[in-house]
């Protein structure tokens, strides 16, 4: 059985990171005598660049036919200014639509060695470990009509949802929490969306499918502040696109080390794509400095839930663990006992501890 | 000439806390020889109960026919699950356009001596000074449809702004930034919604007329994490409704104070509105221990804005100052050496101060 897999490196640090996972993965190739076949396309700028659009047609048939896609960032200073069907993001938020990418999973956890860099006081940060569940291919960012009015002196957006694109979320998520510490947290503005509404109506009678799961509903606005004063209270999060957005961002930094943080955006039935949670750091890019750990732990997560792979996906995350235990960094994070590495030399870190 | 104040009590703590402010007025009124004119009137669950809506008709004319309001809060879990125009928040809202209260604006500033109390380290925090003027009257919470669809199976909710309602709190921001380090931020999703284009062009436009004011632009998700790795670099944040929603809560438990926090809600040449940041309290209501002091504040913000009395406004917050120094506070907060005192004796405290 071969496994493949569609590279998409993008821009700005987006090559440096996903040839590192590449490495990873050859290196669990050979020790666990696994075969993995990859092809690499364009998305974002370079396909801009090179094809005249962010999505090319090739990319989207390429990862259809794949197993699992690795996607590193896009975006950049140099496509700011462009027409809106000309921005990298395009390519983002089209391959989502295309591969049906309806469940972003994005785990935050901090490693022991590396809190001391949170924002946070230790005393709050401590012991957070929490999953956040966005819906990714619905509400605002893809609802229609999404345009200006009145000779351009009005504009709207569209944030709609179907009873059914809501269910499947949430019931990724009763799952998720199943497999985890069985606390669901469902994030709306219920008091004052029709959507919001619909959504707490769906998690409610869904409570019955799942009664080992515990549930609390949290307005948006409450659990921006509570992910900062008490993290800990959280287990899994789950909420709609643009709010997860935010919040999944917002909770992105508590740990303080972003440049760790995989992601996870599953399809029903289909392929899966795994990013990095941080952007494509343009102002580092080509200095070979990028700390890699981000998208070799979304290749982690590929390897669990794309392959089935669980002891293998395992082996990266300890050997990821032992070197960052071993105090080495990239030059991202602060430490001060710490040996600061570059890509290249981190990547082998891992691949020697594996 | 006489200052006709509207005082809505509301729910929960709002009682409690709105008659502080008053005493504190009186004070105010009795040392600088000024005259306000009190009436009360009913909004939110209590106007639930006693009314049958949440905004009865006679507290829009009231506040209509008024120079200022003070408000409590609204909402606690017994009209929790009211159908929707029968829950509290809708007084609020409506008020809010009733009034044609469109700017929003909530300074987060720490108190020194209370600042040990923040979930964020020190370092981290010390020295944040900010406003967010926040959209109030626009977008998701206010745009029609917002409804089932498909006999309940869709649902849809409408972010519509008109450019005029964007142009008067993107001046009033430009002009807040003047006030104050002459820094603007505008928040916005530009990269995905046709709404936010048109709030960055609009931006990008008025910055001709206030040259003295250095602008930026950073996307919602980045800001929610900029707020929290590093709150000094902000002055004056501007944003529309929604993201002004979860943002400005974001942002009031930096400090570790959200019970000292005020906020101001301006017309455009009308009444202003002014509450504190928190919500009602409905688990410390009636046992007078509420922290009055984001009420208070509330209310000399009101003297600034609405009657122009800055002098008087400043003796208030040199009072709380004075009293915060002298490390009495309310049950809320925590304070190794502190003195806690109930609702009464720290309205006293700062009526002694004034
Ligand atoms: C680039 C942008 C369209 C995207 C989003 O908002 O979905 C990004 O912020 C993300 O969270 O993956
Ligand atoms: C109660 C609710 C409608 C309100 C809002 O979201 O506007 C509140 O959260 C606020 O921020 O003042």
């Amino acid at each position: 059985m071969s496994n493949k897999i569609v590279l998409l490196p993008g821009d700005g640090i987006g090559a440096e990171v996903i040839y590192a996972a590449k490495d990873i993965l050859e290196a669990i190739s050979k020790k666990y005598n696994k075969t993995f076949e990859f092809s690499s396309y364009d998305i974002g700028g370079v396909a801009i660049d090179n094809h005249g659009t962010p999505l090319p047609n090739e990319t989207v048939e390429a990862c259809k036919s794949s197993d699992a896609v690795l996607l590193g960032a896009v975006g950049g200073p140099k496509w700011d200014n462009n027409p809106s069907d000309l921005r990298p993001e395009r390519g983002l938020l089209g391959i989502r639509k295309a591969l049906d990418l309806y469940a972003n999973l994005r785990p935050v956890k901090g490693f022991k060695k590396l809190l001391h860099a949170s924002p946070l006081k230790e005393d709050i940060i401590q012991g957070s470990d929490l999953l956040i569940v966005r819906e990714l291919t619905g509400g605002l960012y893809f609802g229609q009509p999404s345009e200006r009015l009145d000779s351009g002196n009005a504009v709207v957006d569209t944030l709609a949802y179907t009873r059914r694109e809501m269910e499947r979320i949430i019931d990724k998520a009763f799952q998720s929490a199943q497999l985890r510490n069985k606390h669901l947290t469902s994030v709306d503005k219920a008091n004052v969306l029709e959507s919001s509404k619909l959504w707490r109506e769906i998690v409610e009678a869904k409570k019955a499918e799942y009664p080992d799961v515990t549930v609390d509903h949290v307005l948006v606005d409450a659990a921006a502040m509570k992910l900062i004063t008490n993290p800990t209270q959280f287990d899994v999060i789950v909420t709609e696109n643009m709010f997860g957005d935010i919040l999944s961002d917002e909770a992105s930094v508590l740990t303080g080390s972003l440049g760790m943080l995989p992601s996870a955006s599953l399809a029903e039935d289909g392929v899966g794509l795994y990013e990095p949670a941080h952007g494509s750091a343009p102002d580092i890019a080509g200095k070979g400095i990028a700390n890699p750990i981000a998208m070799i732990l979304s290749a982690a997560m590929m390897l669990r839930y794309s392959f089935d792979m669980n002891e293998e996906a395992q082996a990266i995350e300890d050997a990821v663990e032992v070197v960052v235990n071993q105090n080495y960094h990239t030059a991202d994070l602060k430490n001060d006992n710490g040996k600061v590495v570059n890509t290249t030399e981190m990547t082998q870190l891992i691949v020697n501890a594996i």
